[in-house]
């Protein structure tokens, strides 16, 4: 189901769009994506509003082609994919994480074109009828369909970023399971230490803390600063230190 | 990876936002995907310039309540999720898929809260601090981020959606296995009897043609509408047909 696809392979195709303010999210959507190829059918030239809702995506704008027909919009790519709002049965229609998983069955030379039609009325049927694949994003209701600029983005984002973790969003490593256990022991050695603990509950406490302590799944920098805020917490305040205690006791 | 909530259990929070048109796009994200229940944190009462892009989403609008403090907008919440679009290193961040995935292994009577900062500032580290998981929805390069609206969209479509096919797409079952051979044989029949093909290609072609007809995964109205066409176009204009000249010849 999850795809990955270059968006350097990618063009987006916007026919007679009304809303300039749409074309400038849609190419913001784009700068998001990565993808850098826009194209516009049944349009003369970009109006200035669209560069308002294009922020950081400038260059996308600034690079967008004008085609009189989508036919000659999309002439030169290998794969056409078509978007629909409404949920027709009398031809094949694919989710939009199909549509991703189909467009990466093909080689990676192969460009791919997203069409999206007007805001209002859509594509027309004879423009479906050219795309290789109709694809529609799942809705909650059949009222709104997405903005035109939303829609792009969602479309791309399924075909760019596939599910899954972020790339290595963390620096540090987990401490390893021996770690994680003795860190629970620490921490319940420390409650003893301060009298929070009796016999009759030790078992129990020992138990929760380990459970607690690998739900959290601590680096070691994460267990050194618990442990040490705790230890300031138990030992109270400087007055009533249990050290101070000691050194009474001792002397 | 796939995840499904309920669309009744998700709140969104919009801390500090500062363009009514993003609220009202956000809105309209939230109607798409069924979710009802805005909260605005800083903000005394929403402008104007929301309803503009709400559009079929007035309803959310309207429900929207305002919350002098992030704290106070998700007191009931169970699950808090904040969103950030800096990729950090020093807490745990996961990918908007993965959050999702998180959210889903609560009990379906947790509700959840899904918290985005201003738009150009974000949240502050202390409200990323409120939250029990903080996601990032995955981009091509750190500039731009997505629009509010479409980050409020993109969120919501990860968690109510799940990746996959649409419900029942398609109205008419396919053909079975030996009705789509069947159309295959009757098709190079056809060319046959047209005189296309040669002792030296008939092997190849049959070949061919059985792999096209399965490629298309037929229903049997495409199948009569595709062999009919074609018995058409074989047959040529009318004063040429075929058939005439069988009536000449038995005549």
């Amino acid at each position: 189901m999850s795809a990955k696809i270059d968006p350097a392979r990618l063009a987006v195709v916007l026919v007679r769009p009304d809303s300039p303010e749409n074309i400038g999210l849609a190419a913001r959507g784009m700068a998001n994506a990565g993808v850098a190829d826009l194209r516009l059918v049944g349009l003369d030239r970009l109006e200035a509003p669209a560069w308002r809702t294009a922020i950081h995506a400038e260059a996308v704008l600034e690079a967008a082609r004008t085609f009189p027909s989508l036919d000659e919009a999309v002439a030169d790519l290998r794969l056409v994919l078509g978007s629909t709002a409404r949920v027709r049965h009398d031809f094949p229609l694919v989710s939009l994480t199909d549509a991703a998983a189909r467009a990466a069955e093909y080689p990676a030379a192969a460009r791919i074109g997203l069409v999206f039609g007007n805001e209002r009325t859509g594509l027309t049927q004879a423009e479906l009828g050219r795309a290789n694949v109709r694809f529609h994003i799942p809705q909650a209701g059949r009222q709104p369909s997405y903005n035109l600029g939303v829609a792009v983005t969602l479309a791309l984002h399924a075909f760019v970023f596939p599910p899954g973790p972020l790339p290595s969003p963390r620096r540090e490593l987990l401490l390893t399971h021996a770690e994680q256990a003795e860190a629970g022991r620490r921490f319940r050695d420390m409650l003893d230490s301060f009298g929070f603990m009796r016999d009759t509950n030790r078992a129990f406490i020992t138990e929760k803390l380990q459970d607690i302590f690998f739900r959290m799944a601590l680096t070691a920098k994460d267990r050194d600063v618990i442990l040490a805020m705790f230890r300031k917490a138990l030992e109270g305040p400087r007055e009533r230190r249990p050290r101070k205690r000691t050194v009474k006791e001792r002397s």
